[in-house]
């Protein structure tokens, strides 16, 4: 299998400087505000973005060194396969949030509900398109039933560090 | 800005061979069905994702041999930054899509609603929740004055070639 290369587009700035305490998906991090700064070779990609409300980041998780093919999530006490699960330990350490788009000035785009960890490297931006991304009756196994406890949290804890 | 390696986890088989009159956006890709054939080395990772009806696949772009800032989408006759647009042509070839997923036998996934290419190298498999994953009240900017239209059409043409 060959590698893929590729390099980063940009720089996530956050308040996050650790995963302690981190949000929990961009719906545990409502209001949370950070700046991407897209480096200025790209900028003239950016044309017409401002029209959207909301984007979606695909990014490097970069402070993760290895993966687990099973995992116990944050939200749950069982342990479920690695691709039942949004956590980091991926094999992949790929990290993909639909965040607010608040404005964009020159390279630097403000947006909030961000989940990210300071200085996470971007590796691209798509636009968010409800016709696109979102779905209806959708069925999703053990999240379902734990989203329903009303204790669950949407901060993390150390089990990841 | 150092590079970032991944390595395939596995290989989308479909039945588009070229990107000629390939569907849009798994939208355009309604019943069309594929299969995932997820390397034997990280089957264990499934564990408990067939209780999932969609899964948001991360995939690399293969075919895509450079990159533009600023495109003509096939949904438009004007051009707009990559960033606010879905084209393929993307500074990282990095696709993304929300699929039906219909059953698991062992380390073969089979979906639906499935726009990729053939060949298609699998980066990661996120288990789709709507909690986490749609939005309500988005703005699309041009996306949403073009979509309005009747005449728009959900398949390629050779612009992108």
């Amino acid at each position: 299998m060959q590698a893929i290369n590729f390099k980063p587009i940009g720089v996530i700035h956050s308040s996050f400087k650790s995963v302690d305490n981190m949000p929990i998906q961009p719906v545990g991090a409502k209001n949370v505000k950070a700046v991407i700064e897209l480096y200025h070779e790209f900028e003239e990609g950016l044309k017409d973005l401002d029209g959207f409300s909301h984007i979606t980041l695909i990014y490097y998780l970069h402070k993760v060194v290895d993966f687990k093919l099973q995992v116990m999530p944050f939200l749950d006490i069982e342990t479920h396969g690695i691709f039942a699960t949004r956590s980091p330990l991926r094999p992949n350490a790929i990290g993909l949030s639909t965040v607010k788009l608040i404005k964009i000035e020159n390279n630097f785009l403000y947006i909030e509900n961000a989940d990210m960890l300071d200085g996470t490297p971007l590796l691209d931006i798509k636009p968010f398109f409800a016709q696109f991304d979102n779905r209806e009756n959708s069925k999703s196994g053990w999240l379902d039933r734990r989203w329903k406890e009303k204790n669950r949290k949407l901060i993390s804890d150390d089990r990841f560090k």
